[in-house]
Parts: structure tokens; sequence; C-alpha cells
């Protein structure tokens, strides 16, 4: 893969999430070869992928370049590519541009959709976990206003005008709320010849409450946020089926709609090579012990979503979110120097700094530590949360524009169908 | 196509770039109902593909939703559909989503790239008139450096860090500019393991200046300032064939090349219905008089690069830019309100402004009525008078930002493979 021979010894990380980079930015200031591989030339900030479905944000602007963050370490190496195999004998990965050996290895590969196997719900939803997902859900919305203004049929024009989310987690809730402010601020200026009263947002979720990882009052209160902005919320219901047109549940109620984004479920990305069953949690994700490191190996790490660390306090281990990818990285980082100069490993331990989720302007919850607050205030600490966040300073500037921009002016202005998703809907069922 | 009918006369404009919406802006606000149609849901700044293409700018800042311009007029309906034909006997327009009769129609379609009839041309080089197209682009010029570093091909890594542009008209000029800086500021940087000194930049021209159109000091320094950037500049060759690999011209001069972009020529987007001989110049746009009416016809008009309209001062029609463009809309539309009270229409008469190209970093030339200059002055008369033009406060600040960032840090950050090209490289020359 033509990575030229150090004399310190080579990391490879496979993924630039929250995880990778913390690491890599770590590991590059000290005496080691860095060879991080992503099937993207760039990081993406999905806490805000939302904000490009529902057109209140650019793609670029959650999104940075991967060399740039480590432009300038000398022997840090960046390579766009996708892993086919580890070999854990040999220490090689094998990927779709070649082969390279490892001292060290750790996967922060994350997570994707997960349908638990439901190939005609995978054919007919909509996902959110990228940004081309995500551009294609903006394409998609925008386009069934387009088609709902042209059709005579009452059923079609209800359909494409009837959004179903499903998962009542934040992804869920914050792109609920979203779409509630489109439909309410957005839509009637635009669409003046469609009656988008009649546009449905609904959010559905299989336990008996919204946020299931946050306290109850942040539950309680993101559901009050969302009834205020006119969304439906249905508890204790799973939809079962969907076939682009009909979602049916485990109960009897059916959402008859064009669009149906698919939020309650991740799995963590394996690798070949390392997906053996006792590598495995029950949820799929790759167990490992304090130091991140792999059932039985002493060189192979994971960390992140793709990890799981079990302990007494986080028995599933801990949140899928970018907090404990960001901590752990920087913890194996440390670590790593360690077990390079003969030092006892560190173990992990997450600081817990709280969870949040926003429903609309003015209205968001937030968990921290010492105390729970909802409303205004938790909105803007997640704004200024999600900021800090964010790498690259322009991107939190134009980010930062966007949002003072579509807070005083009640408007998204990104609603482009900069790449039509075109998938027709035509109603089965009259 | 579900539009009600009005006690007001509809006119039907085709197109929504500068022309069709200064003309749409100016009707909305009299006794017409205004029926705009496009195949994109927003308009396109086109001046500034070239940033998006080379990660200066995003582009949902260079593109803005047609129906938040014209939001909040009564009688105003945009819709997203194509003109499959003009039915000029029963003034009806057939669309892909319905048909509808006009009382005056407006064709604004613009232009597109003109490969003069070489489909191996078309096939295996870039365009770079369009959004989607600016961002194949960005694409493929990242996915190159990436490829380049994996090769151990030398034929094969020279030509994938080879870029040759056809035509020295400003959108191959600018073009040019931006990659010799990113070759400069970028590359190093991003490819420490590349020796990018390599890249080349080839900006080829049929004639013997660049920017013909302008003045010739204009090209006289456009030429100076490319080759300071250490941009190639071929006059007088004009490229004739390119297999995706060779680009072959009609002198000795050949290019190995895995990327060749086309900025050689335009043609007029002409609908069926109106595409007779007769109604046509000898570069295929719609012949107008003085009021925009087509060729035998009182109600049907053309305006925009579409159009060309022969006077005295332009034999062959105006300038194919923005300017006349929405010069000619707002004629158009004060004329429409004159005919339909039984005035004496108004002919048109083109107030030329001038125009510009900018080159690099203080680097621009401008041509105005009464004086011209280039270098600093220029530069920044170029980013003003853009800024000006951008529709929207939000796009402006974005843009304003980037263009300030990009200065300061001698960066553009938006270099991100969104949706890759995927045109995988292979030399066949060794």
């Amino acid at each position: 893969m033509n990575i030229p021979q150090s004399s310190f010894k080579r990391v490879i990380i496979i993924g630039g999430g929250f995880g990778g980079i913390a690491l890599a930015k770590k590991l590059c200031k000290k005496e080691f070869q860095v060879v991080l591989m992503d099937k993207n030339n760039y990081h993406t900030f999905q806490p805000l992928l939302y904000q490009v479905s529902t057109g209140g944000l650019e793609p670029d602007s959650i999104a940075y370049p991967i060399r740039k963050v480590l432009q300038g370490y000398p022997d840090f190496y960046f390579r766009l590519a996708e892993v086919l195999e580890v070999d854990v004998t040999k220490n090689i990965v094998h990927t779709n541009i070649g082969d390279l050996k490892f001292d060290y290895l750790v996967v922060a590969t994350g997570t994707e959709t997960n349908f638990f196997g439901n190939r005609e719900l995978e054919k007919n939803s909509m996902a959110m976990k990228t940004i081309p997902q995500s551009l294609n859900l903006r394409s998609l919305i925008l386009e069934n206003f387009e088609q709902a203004l042209l059709t005579d049929d009452y059923h079609e024009r209800e359909a494409l005008m009837n959004f179903v989310i499903v998962g009542g987690g934040p992804t869920g809730v914050e792109l609920a709320g979203a779409l509630a402010e489109i439909k309410k601020g957005i839509l009637p200026k635009d669409y003046p010849d469609l009656d988008t009263r009649r546009a449905q947002i609904n959010l559905v979720q299989g336990s008996d409450r919204l946020l299931p990882a946050m306290s109850e009052i942040a539950s309680r209160k993101a559901e009050d946020f969302l009834e205020q902005l006119g969304v439906h919320v249905w508890k204790n219901i799973r939809v079962e089926s969907y076939d682009g047109n009909l979602a049916t549940t485990n109960t009897d109620t059916t959402f008859e709609t064009a669009t149906l984004i698919w939020a309650a479920g991740v799995k963590a990305i394996t690798l070949k090579g390392l997906d053996a069953g006792d590598l495995l949690s029950r949820s799929q994700r790759l167990l490992v012990n304090e130091y991140h490191q792999i059932n039985g190996f002493e060189h192979i790490f994971a960390i992140g979503d793709v990890a799981q660390m079990e302990s007494s306090d986080y028995p599933f281990g801990h949140p899928m979110m970018a907090q404990p990818a960001m901590q752990q990285g920087e913890n194996l980082g440390e670590n790593l120097v360690r077990l390079s100069e003969g030092k006892a490993l560190k173990p992990f331990q997450y600081r817990d700094k709280g969870s949040m989720a926003t429903i609309g302007r003015n209205k968001a919850v937030a968990d921290l530590p010492k105390f729970k607050f909802q409303g205004v205030f938790a909105w803007f600490v997640w704004m200024f949360v999600h900021l800090y966040f964010l790498i690259g300073f322009r991107n939190r500037l134009v980010v930062f524009i966007n949002w003072v921009y579509n807070y005083v002016k009640f408007d998204r202005e990104a609603r482009l169908i900069i790449r039509p998703y075109k998938r027709k809907y035509k109603t089965q069922l009259d």
C-alpha cells in the first residue's frame, strides 16, 4: 500500500469518526507511525445529520477533510480504503487498495442502520446515518411536496405528506421536531396551492417513552414539546413491515405513507476476521476489556460505538455517542504510549458529561450529571456544545450563521433537490 | 397541471436562471398569473460553479430555492417540470407532469455544454454547467490524488495529476487559476507522501488569446497571472479527441491525462416545437426581435443565453452572461405590462456594465465601460460584484465567510468526496 517503513511502530486505525480522530491526534504527537483508513475522505459530525436532511445546514459544514485534521504530522498517512478482512495471525489488514501490516490495530468503524434482517423494510425506508443518506432524505421530502401538488388522488396526496419516523431516540425526536417546524413555518409559504395543514409527522416508538437513555423528566418534556409542535407520538408500537406504501405494526395501527424513516436501531460494523462469535456481544458489538483490547489480543483494540466495554456501571457497554468514543480514543492513545514504554496500562474510566436532545427552537432537554433542565436554556446549551465539538473554525462559523439566520427568519434555505432521489410514489390502495 | 384559472393572463416562463427570475419578479407585482417551470427547484449562480468544483464553496450557498425567491406573490406558481414540447398552434406547453395552456410564453432555458457532436469526448470528459456536474468534478479531482498515491506506475501517476482544461473563456481561466492555487497551497500539505510538484494544469485555447470576449490587455494580463501561478497556457490549439486517456489536438501536441474538463463551448437548450430551422441562428440560438419576440410570434418570447437579438452593436447577439439575461427579463416584464395595456412596446437596449474574470488571490481582470484594470483592486471589485448578485442574504454571508477564510488561511476546506465519482483511471499507454 505504498506506506514507507518507519523506525516507529505502526498503528492502523480503521475509521475516522470521533474515536478514530481523537486517537490519531493523540498518537501523531508521539513516536508512532499512524495510518488512518476510512471509506470517506471526511469526518462526519453525525449529531447534525438531521439538519442536513431538513434543509437547515449544508452538508459541507458538518463534514471535515480527514487529511486536514491531521495535516503536518510527519509520520501520519491517510488512506481512502475499504477494509475487506483482518488477518489476526499475520497482523495484516486487507483492503480494496492493497494490504498493510500493523503492529497495533484499532477498530473504530462505528455503526450502521439496523433493519434486523427485514429486507423489505430496508429497501423501502430511508436511513440517516451518512451524508449521502441525509441528502437523499432531503431530496425525497421536497420531491414529495412537489408531487403532492400534482395529484388529484386524495390517498396519494395524504400519503405523500405523511412522514413516519420509526424510533424515539435522539435522531427520531430531533428529526420529528425539525419536520414539524418546516410544516409550520415553511410549507404554507412555499406551497400556498397545497393544503399543507394535512401534512402529518408521526413518531413511532417501541417502548413506553421517548429518549429512553435519558431521564424520565427529559422523556416527558420531549414528548410535550413534540406535541406542542403538532407531532403525533405513538408509544408501545413497533413497525413490522413497510412495502413502500403501507406500514404495519404489532397492533391494529397502520400508516399509509410515502416516506418511512428508520431510526430504530443501529448495528456495529464488524470486519471479516474479527467477527467470530466469541468476540461479539449479544448486540454484535466487539467485546473489549478496560484497555479496549479485543478478547484474546494484546495489540488489537476497538473503540467507540463498535466496542462494548462491560462494567458494573455500564453492563451493556457505554452509550453510543460521541463523548465515550472521544474519551476512549484519548485513553487508548495514552495507553499505547505506556505499552511501548513498558509501563502499566491505565483502565478506561468514562466521565459522563451528560446528554442532550433538541426538539425545536427554544425547546431542548438536557441531562447533566448534576442537574437536568429543559426549554430555552437547554436549547442554547445544546447549540453551544454542538458548535464546540464541530471540527474546524470555518464549519463552526458557517453553522453558527445558519442557526442565527434560521432562528431570526424562521427559515431553512438549503431546501434544494441537488440530486433528485426520484422514487416516484403511487398509491396502491384505492 | 392543477393550476387554477385566474382572471389575469397566464405567462409561462421556462427556466429559473438569471433571466427567468428577473422576469418573474417583475411580473408577479403586476396583473399576471405567472407559472415558472424548471428542471431544478433552485436557481444556480453559475459564475461560481468553479469554486464548488475546487472545494472553495459549498454547493448550497450558490443555489437558492426558486419557491423562496417568489414567496408571497398570490398568483405565482412554481412547477418542477421538464418541458417536452411546445404546441404553438394551440398555445400549450407539454411537460412530464402534464400540459398547460398559456397566454404568453417565455423561453429562458439557457445553454448546456456543447461537445459539437463528438460522443467520445462527451463520454470521457467532465463538464461544469450544473451543480451536480461541479460536484462530480470535485470528487474526481480528489479521487485522482488519492489514486495517484497508490500507483507505482509512472505514466499512470503523471496522468492522474495532469489536468487539461479545454477552453480559454472565463470558466476555463477561473478553473485553471483555482487548480493552480490548490496545487501550490493545499496539495503539499494534504499529500506529503506524493510529489505534487509534478501535478500539471494545462489550459488549451483554440484561438490566439484567452478571454476573447474581453479587451486585449485583460487577455494578456490573465495569461501573465496564470503563468505566474504555474499554469501551462496553450494557444491556437484545438483538442480533437479524448478517449479517457489521451487527448489529441489539431497539432502534434497531445496530453496524457485522466481528467479533461471541457469548457470550450455551449449550445442553446431548444424546445421541441420551437426548433424549426428558420427560428434559429447559425449557433442554434432562438432568433428574437428587439422585443424578445421569437420570429413570427407576438406572444412567444425568448430571453437570456438561449436568445439571439442581433443588432448593429451586437451582430451575433448579446454576450452569454448574467447581465444581458437580467436586463432582458426586466425589459420584457415592462413590455408585457405595456402589451396588456395596449401601449407601444419599448425596444431592448443593453447597458453594458462590463465584464470580469478572476484568476487567483489578488489577481483579476476587469473591463468596465469607462476603464480597464487588473490585479488586486479588480479582484476586490470582482468579489464585491459577485456577492452583490448572489441571491439571498444567507448565501452572501456564507460565501463571504468562506472567501475571507480561504484568503486568510490559504485554504479551501470543502475538499470532500461526498458522492464518489468513481471513474477508476488505468493508463493504457505503457
